[in-house]
């Protein structure tokens, strides 16, 4: 079967998880769950010649330091510098060009978690022979909880490893999501799709032609730098930035999920990177300097001070640098509304 | 009447308020609930020319040094240096031959918060009348909870403005606690005594001779140094420490108790600092760089970074040099048993 092609994207930077992530020591680059960063683990998890090719990652001007650096224990990896972001369907679209046409990608996010690596290669190989086929492949993840921050994949007609997607649906609200998870055929979207480099760019030109000009274009005027590849940045910047789910996934006839557990986090905020960590008997987990009382389920980590907590359960405390972070597990999603976090 | 000396006893520091107060930077030289400090608070309470004369502040060589720049202030105080901590009978003692014998002395412990300084004051003349016809006084302070504790004292034969003891309890279970709370007649015991000087000394001498003794002997062996004094240290050495209560007030004859309410709290941990600190609408006290969202009745205080709070309640929050505390209030009282403060 044809090889795959891993590519990373790897963008944005989120508040969430301030004050350990911020704006020049995005999430990607950290080492949150254990002494990977989220970025190195993701290029580990595809790093199997058996199955994957050298990764491909598309990222932006601001994150490239960070990018070669992290990457530079992978070899062969070569990486696609946007100019400015304009979403992941123009990412995908780039990294498509420079793979061969009959190659399939493997899309995967850069900052989450799977805890299960060999689910991951196999779902990933079950994806890819169905791309092979001509499908445009979400990677479908077992629903746990009736999450109201994910999009959603409806399983229709069963395919083999898989099934054609019935629909795809927005964040949904709470009953809602209730609902799909009762009913036991929708999946969450983790932003992970297999597709063939030529079926995705067919598609997208299907769909979207203006924005599959405009990044043909910008390869074509683009240049390569050793391991790196400029796209022309007055190409590129006439982009409508859309995602790929919008642009692509949603609109093809040839849509399809393929199910799969593998301890999947997209580790959104302090709750989720807590759940993702291994706990000790009290279901706490530290870094550094601390001395915990009387404590259940905590996460509590510093970067120099000692932190000493008495009583509390339930609760994050992060001290970075000069912030000092406290919230409840289900304060947890407004941290980055904090003065903090979102003014820096 | 008798003019009145402020005795204020300035002793130990205590671990429960790490990591603000330190080994070096004790409890009753901080500014924990107002802009004075406890021991400035004390002294400010009692310079009221109309009632009350210069101060007598018994201290230990440690304390020294914050004594005399915060009583720097309040002239005319005069400072008795103990070479070594022989606990509350033998400072008292001290004092007393320090002042004219048929002087009333009213003893402070120097760490204690008082909301009501009027009804402080009169309740010391109350004490004082008390005092000048021969009886030991104990202020008895309105209990207002089962406190476990604390000392209390029962009320017996009513006298002038306040009652014969019927008897000291010690640190009460919770039980029992609660039935004294209900009963009526138990007041707190919070350290706060007034006698005269001679009176206090005649009586010491009954119940505890040898102390007595050794108190004469270090006083006669002493020097004065300016406002400072110096009892001999090998006489002093000798003592056997007791408080006052167990040499003195458990066993005199003449013990009286003043019922008095005006806002007292001995600041024993953080949610009793927490309780004496006026708070926002919300019940929030906060000092420093502080954000709360979502929180309730929360302590932040910082000297530097900044501290972020969602969805929290009840809890203290304290960052002072290289700690972090983080405690419920309900954990208060453990804090002395962190590694932090337990190995300074």
């Amino acid at each position: 079967m044809a090889v795959i092609y891993p590519v990373v994207l790897c963008g944005g930077s989120g508040t969430r998880l301030w004050p350990r992530s911020r704006k020049d020591a995005p999430k990607p680059f950290l080492p949150l769950v254990d002494e990977d960063t989220l970025f190195e683990a993701t290029l580990r998890r595809c790093a199997d010649p058996q199955r994957f090719g050298p990764s491909v990652v598309v990222t932006g001007v601001g994150h490239r330091t960070h990018v070669e650096a992290q990457a530079a224990s992978f070899p062969g990896t070569r990486v696609i510098v946007e100019p400015m972001a304009r979403n992941t369907a123009a990412a995908i679209a780039l990294a498509a060009h420079r793979v061969p046409a009959d190659a399939v990608m493997l899309v995967c996010p850069s900052d989450h978690h799977i805890a299960d690596t060999e689910a991951f290669r196999d779902a990933a190989v079950t994806a890819a022979k169905l791309a092979d086929e001509g499908w445009l492949v979400a990677f479908g993840i077992t629903a746990t909880s009736p999450e109201t921050g994910y999009g959603y994949i409806r399983r229709g007609t069963p395919l083999a490893g898989g099934f054609e997607v019935e629909r795809f649906v927005e964040k949904p609200d709470l009953q809602t999501a209730m609902s799909f998870l009762a009913d036991g055929s929708y999946s969450w979207n983790g932003g992970i799709f297999a597709f063939r480099a030529g079926t995705f760019l067919e598609e997208l030109a299907r769909h979207r032609p203006e924005l599959a000009k405009a990044v043909s274009e910008a390869v074509a005027g683009g240049h390569e730098d050793g391991a790196l590849f400029h796209p022309d940045a007055g190409a590129f910047a006439t982009i409508e930035p859309e995602s790929v789910d919008y642009a692509v996934m949603e609109n093809t006839a040839r849509a399809a999920v393929v199910p799969v557990s593998m301890g999947w986090s997209d580790i959104g905020n302090w709750h989720a990177l807590r759940d993702a960590r291994v706990g000790d008997a009290e279901g706490n987990r530290t870094r550094g300097d601390v001395e915990l009382v009387d404590c259940r389920n905590v996460l509590a980590e510093t970067d120099g001070p000692r932190i000493s907590v008495i009583g509390l359960e339930d609760v994050a405390i992060v001290v970075d640098g000069n912030e000092v972070l406290v919230t409840t597990m289900a304060g947890a999603q407004k941290v980055g509304k904090l003065a903090g976090a979102a003014n820096q």
